[in-house]
């Protein structure tokens, strides 16, 4: 398997790789961080720990390798970052190039069911099931001990990935994450563009819905109060309170004067590492 | 003074700024980074020790901003970050489409002799004095404790503004720095274009030719083995040659598998924030 770049940072290696997905019918590219630990011959025999990473809007799995400076502590802790693009890509992909909120770079870690995205927009899928797949064949990750974050939309992506399947995703984090997007505009405009004017359809992708089953873990959360979505599209407020009534631990930290941008996530992206790692081992 | 942008970052704020340039006959971009000891009120009684970032070709004051992480060390030491662009910008501002190491963004960081470049591509005396009052006018930092580092082409501006002006840049460090321009490629195109085709009026700019007359400072250099300009534009072995025969203490390290991009500044930027710090104090 031959990556389309790759740099060395932090001892270890920094790679970008395209793959098949069957499930979005097009290649598909992933942001793969291996540190100095999982390059040593025996890490097939010791295997690291995997975090994924679930970008926002707009993002490709360049933005969180560029900027968020994850690698230094990921070099430390000896976690492999799997960072994958946002959404289908490819000529031959429908796209809504009136929108930076839907459609490509804005895939929204759902399976669509509407025309004519259902052919290549199943991210559901493509994360949780061919990732998974391709990233345990090809790196030395223990799989009983991977988690996901995300920012923004990728927040909501990682905590309905992790919601819905706590043994994959053992841990969780997010930054700004979308958590109620039933109730939200970009939540609806990407739901009801996805899946349709059904509602009932949308609980499986909404964190708010799916903390009525809680999971195991103990999901951070940071979110800047000068954030210019938090009110509008954002709302962390409606996923504590429900976490809350349903007794899944939460920690939301409310970061003073921080705002949406990758400078944010920079600040805090230590934190979240060692946060999973606390639990991953 | 109002920011084009301000995003909070490890509890300072990354700010960019435009401000005249009278030297470049245009507006300048600068990047700057305040730790949170630069916000304290006090700061402007007990003021910071500053680092001037120069960046190579292509690049413009983002780059090192977006890409290096040294703001998280930064804000430990309490370190002011300066980031300027890499050459004049403007509509009015000739450039020369065809090449991306001659006119904008390869600016390096001279004073222009030869039409139609000299009207506008006076980087050094920009540097030098401009950016030097307007930073020490607009942030709390202390006139004697300013260090200069940068990278590739950069790498070429702090070094040689360093050795020509050891009392206002007290320290210097580089990446993959160009430190024998009038014998590379990248160099010998940019001081025929900018100074014409007199070789003596290019030493001014040459970093072995300068450090004949060494510094009191001991250069920080770090160089990956792998990077493609090695052996044709960048020769570290020349500069370090001159420097052992002049006796410039300088500490060039061969970084085994590095190449030249940003992953490989974001790996040793702490060493040398802290190699800047320990001197500066």
């Amino acid at each position: 398997m031959t990556p389309t770049s790759q740099n060395k940072m932090f001892g270890g290696t920094q790679s970008v790789y395209a793959h098949r997905s069957k499930a979005c019918d097009c290649d598909m590219r992933v942001a793969v961080y291996l540190p100095p630990q999982a390059l040593n011959k025996k890490a097939e025999h010791a295997p690291c720990p995997a975090l994924v990473w679930l970008s926002g809007l707009t993002c490709t799995e360049e933005n969180f390798t560029a900027k968020a400076g994850a690698q230094r502590v990921a070099a430390e802790l000896g976690i492999i970052l799997i960072a994958p693009d946002t959404s289908p890509r490819g000529d031959h992909v429908p796209d809504d190039k009136n929108s930076y909120d839907f459609a490509k770079g804005a895939g929204f870690y759902l399976d669509a069911t509407q025309e004519p995205w259902a052919k290549n927009y199943q991210m559901q899928t493509y994360i949780r099931d061919e990732l998974t797949a391709w990233m345990l064949a090809n790196f030395p990750i223990d799989s009983k001990r991977i988690g996901i974050s995300g920012h923004s939309m990728g927040g909501h992506g990682a905590i309905t990935l992790h919601l819905k399947n706590p043994d994959l995703y053992k841990t969780c984090s997010a930054f700004a994450p979308i958590t109620s997007p039933s109730q939200v505009p970009w939540g609806r405009k990407a739901l009801k563009g996805y899946l349709g004017e059904n509602q009932a359809d949308w609980a499986q992708y909404d964190a708010t819905e799916l903390v009525k089953t809680p999971s195991q873990a103990n999901i951070l959360i940071d979110q800047g109060t000068d954030d210019n979505f938090l009110t509008e599209h954002l709302r962390p407020e409606i996923f504590s309170d429900a976490c809350a009534k349903s007794g899944q631990a939460t920690i939301l930290r409310m970061q003073e004067g921080y705002d949406h941008s990758y400078y944010f996530i920079a600040t805090f992206i230590e934190a979240h590492l060692r946060h999973h790692k606390n639990v991953l081992g």
